[in-house]
């Protein structure tokens, strides 16, 4: 590929063809980390979520709920985020740069500092190593905690102190108690949200790489961490491959049933999840090569977590978080139930106990990038999106060869009857080059082209978007073909 | 039915079966106005919203965007909602109970009291009718204007003024240039977009019906006031009937075509998104006769509307607004035309515009109620909700007629070959009748069960959940049986 990084190939492409663009970009007061999505790409992530629902949620029997997005400071309060979601920062006493400490010390240092050092060592650190303001060289502030939660009151006046919640969990943790007994199942059992969280980031970047509106889909695994050696869904997935790295900087490759014999990975549960999960983002689109689990250092992780690992996958931008992975324990049932001076136990098998917690926290943005970064491809002057067909926003373009001689109203009639089934784009300006070009840029899998030969004989060409190879087939079968190639067969499971 | 209301008993069902409950629940502080929903709500929510985007957004070739929800306080400034999205309240000088002004006079008076009165006029009128506290009959304050706008900072320490949308249609207006260029469409064109809206209603009310953070499906029809007598897809639907309450009290049925005609509705785009939405709410379930438009007084209208109809269902509450239709002419784009000091106008065939707006406006929480209200069936002992099967949540219940001699095995089986299909419930427990009534109770359309003869012949009884009657069929047959009756066929249009 030419000098333009592909990173910047992808964006370019994304606001070209309105796939996602800056939100309220018309006004000089927007800002950064907030993103609309425009058509294709509102399509490109219903796919993704409903990719998600088939493979994981509903593959596993999971229960899905929607929580609201607005919660009482209470529940911020119980879980540790009012006091832990913080970040700190330090301003440059000149130009009034707000940066992140830990992470510019980071980058001055060339080494891992942890995520919960305390504010006067961050300080000190500053004032050891001569750390100044990377935009102007002028003093930095001392360092303060920023905490990144939206937070207002609901209600008449001054009302209730309220927050936007910065991941989509706590809903499900509130929740499962009601769900758990009106939906009478038995551990273990998962339950899923998809939805928008809210953070506060200081510096959101990359387009939909850090965000402060995001969609996550979050699953959360209730279990009885004593009942784990039965877990009989292991059998299914124990000759899976996953790639590791490990805190160590050891790369490894194992089977599922290896990395929980080796113990590598906590137990059965945990890297039956682990596998679903790479499974999905095999069915995304990306080469399994590229899907690697990487473990968190005890810096890293985030408070709540007893143990943690990242799905990353490898992208133009190097390798990307895309699904954070934590061991929850009983952490947050038992918070809950403090906090909300509520009883949160349930029976399971005559025994009394809180449910341990594992939790995959997928970025829904992130995913739709890594989808698009890997499905972008450049073959001389041509550019494609070779997304799988079950994910393309537009699954067939009908194309008349030309715009007269009957050929028109011909498309037209196909189109009707292909629209009802498929998403389906009608064009029929421009050369018929320039349209195949169009429909390549946003991954359309098939054109189907209206002919001179179609008005005598009712047949179509159908051109494939990755190899240009081009067949020709009667319209009666076009339906049937097109459906056997653009929906979706879950694989063998 | 008997004495406790019929909204009582759908809302006990709803929360009985989980469908949707109040969020935050288990903690005291959690606020009246926000509802989280449980497996079964997702899925009735998500195939509403999946019906709405078959019959009105695909069906009229519209655009679909997804913008964020959180925006800069500049556009609302420049929509009008900083100064004009108010509630006059007043407050109990003794109880501090506070109430909507000009609802409180109004329910003291009868009468209707405009929306846009000013507060010294609210004042006046509650000094000289000697209006007081409902709750302690104390003196009321003087009625002071309250945004409902949730508003708030964004970005490091004292950051940029931002409000959560309190309307999903900002976003569309904000974005309409530049899908309108990206998506090389031509007007008139349909923008919708499905998502969360916000506001801090002061009193929140029966469940659904009044909610703070509350799920919108809205569309904007952009079009040349000018060519409005050539849009042809009035044709398609000019003998459709629909039922009208005017200003003038008078209760009217029209075709679109007579309703034109006598100038009732603006003109033939306005009366054909109308009747979409009528075929919409019919195919929830709705009887055609419990849908009416009711025109809005020039009180009861939004200030950026010229003129507005609710579509109102009958329901077990009386005639309930569920979609709110605004013609908005030019105000939007020219409100933020100015605001955002960016030229708006579109070439429309060599002409140069600013696109006129029909607005639909639909809540989905209150599409979901009134389905449920429609569906809610009590039959002796029987309950059962009538939901179209297209709208189920759970589409097939699977029974072994006994859970021993092998019968579950087979149900199992049968059960893993149904479930990558349909959304499939297995039960084993409890009688068969007991298990009946609870898949009845949530409206699964049909129960698959297996008895002894099912090991002998392969055969199944499919009970059907509106007549209870069972007919028995091969289980070779069963899925293509199914299908023909579960999916969704659009109706010809």
């Amino acid at each position: 590929m030419s000098e333009k990084s592909k990173f910047d190939k992808v964006s370019d492409l994304a606001f070209r063809r309105g796939l996602y663009f800056p939100s309220a970009h018309i006004y000089s007061d927007s800002l950064a980390g907030f993103w609309d999505y425009g058509p294709l790409g509102v399509t490109l992530k219903r796919r993704i979520i409903d990719l998600w629902r088939k493979t994981i949620v509903k593959r596993d029997e999971m229960l899905e709920i929607d929580g609201s997005q607005i919660l009482p400071e209470s529940v911020f309060k119980a879980s540790g985020h009012l006091q832990s979601f913080v970040d700190p920062l330090t301003e440059c006493k000149d130009c009034r740069v707000t940066f992140r400490a830990d992470r510019l010390i980071q980058r001055r240092l060339e080494k891992l500092i942890p995520e919960a050092l305390p504010s006067k060592e961050l300080d000190s650190l500053i004032l050891k190593n001569g750390i100044v303001c990377s935009e102007c060289g002028g003093e930095l502030s001392k360092v303060f905690k920023f905490n990144m939660m939206f937070r207002f009151s609901a209600g008449p006046k001054l009302g209730n102190q309220v927050a936007l919640r910065p991941e989509t969990c706590q809903s499900i943790f509130l929740d499962f108690l009601r769900v758990y007994k009106t939906m009478r199942v038995k551990l273990p059992i998962g339950i899923a949200q998809v939805g928008k969280s809210f953070r506060n980031e200081i510096s959101p970047r990359r387009n939909l790489i850090r965000l402060r509106e995001l969609t996550q889909a979050e699953i959360e695994i209730f279990f009885n961490p004593k009942n784990i050696e039965s877990f009989t869904k292991f059998d299914q997935i124990m000759d899976v491959t996953l790639r590791f790295l490990l805190v160590n900087d050891q790369e490894l490759e194992l089977t599922a049933e290896e990395a929980v014999k080796k113990k590598i990975v906590q137990n059965k549960l945990v890297v039956y999840y682990l596998v679903l999960l790479k499974q999905f983002y095999e069915l995304v689109g990306i080469n399994p090569q590229n899907i690697r689990y990487r473990e968190l250092h005890d810096e890293e992780r985030p408070f709540y977590a007893q143990s943690a690992w990242d799905l990353e996958i490898k992208t133009s931008l190097g390798w990307l978080e895309v699904v954070a992975n934590h061991y929850r324990t009983d952490y947050d049932l038992k918070v809950h139930s403090k906090g909300s001076k509520t009883d949160l136990m349930i029976l399971d098998n005559g025994e009394k106990i809180i449910p341990w917690v594992w939790e995959d926290s997928m970025g829904i943005d992130r995913t739709l990038f890594v989808a698009l970064d890997a499905a972008y491809t450049e073959e001389k002057k041509r550019i494609f999106l070779k997304l799988p067909n079950y994910l393309a926003p537009i699954q067939v373009a009908v194309f008349p060869l030309v715009a007269k001689d009957g050929l028109t109203e011909k498309a037209r009639t196909l189109y009707d009857m292909l629209k009802v089934e498929f998403d389906t784009f009608f064009d029929e300006k421009a050369s018929i080059g320039r349209r195949y070009y169009r429909v390549d840029e946003i991954g359309v899998p098939y054109a189907v082209t209206i002919d001179y030969d179609t008005l005598k004989d009712e047949t179509v060409t159908i051109r494939d978007r990755d190899n240009k190879e081009q067949i020709r087939i009667k319209v009666g079968g076009l339906k049937d073909w097109l459906k056997l190639r653009l929906n979706f067969i879950p694989p063998n499971q």
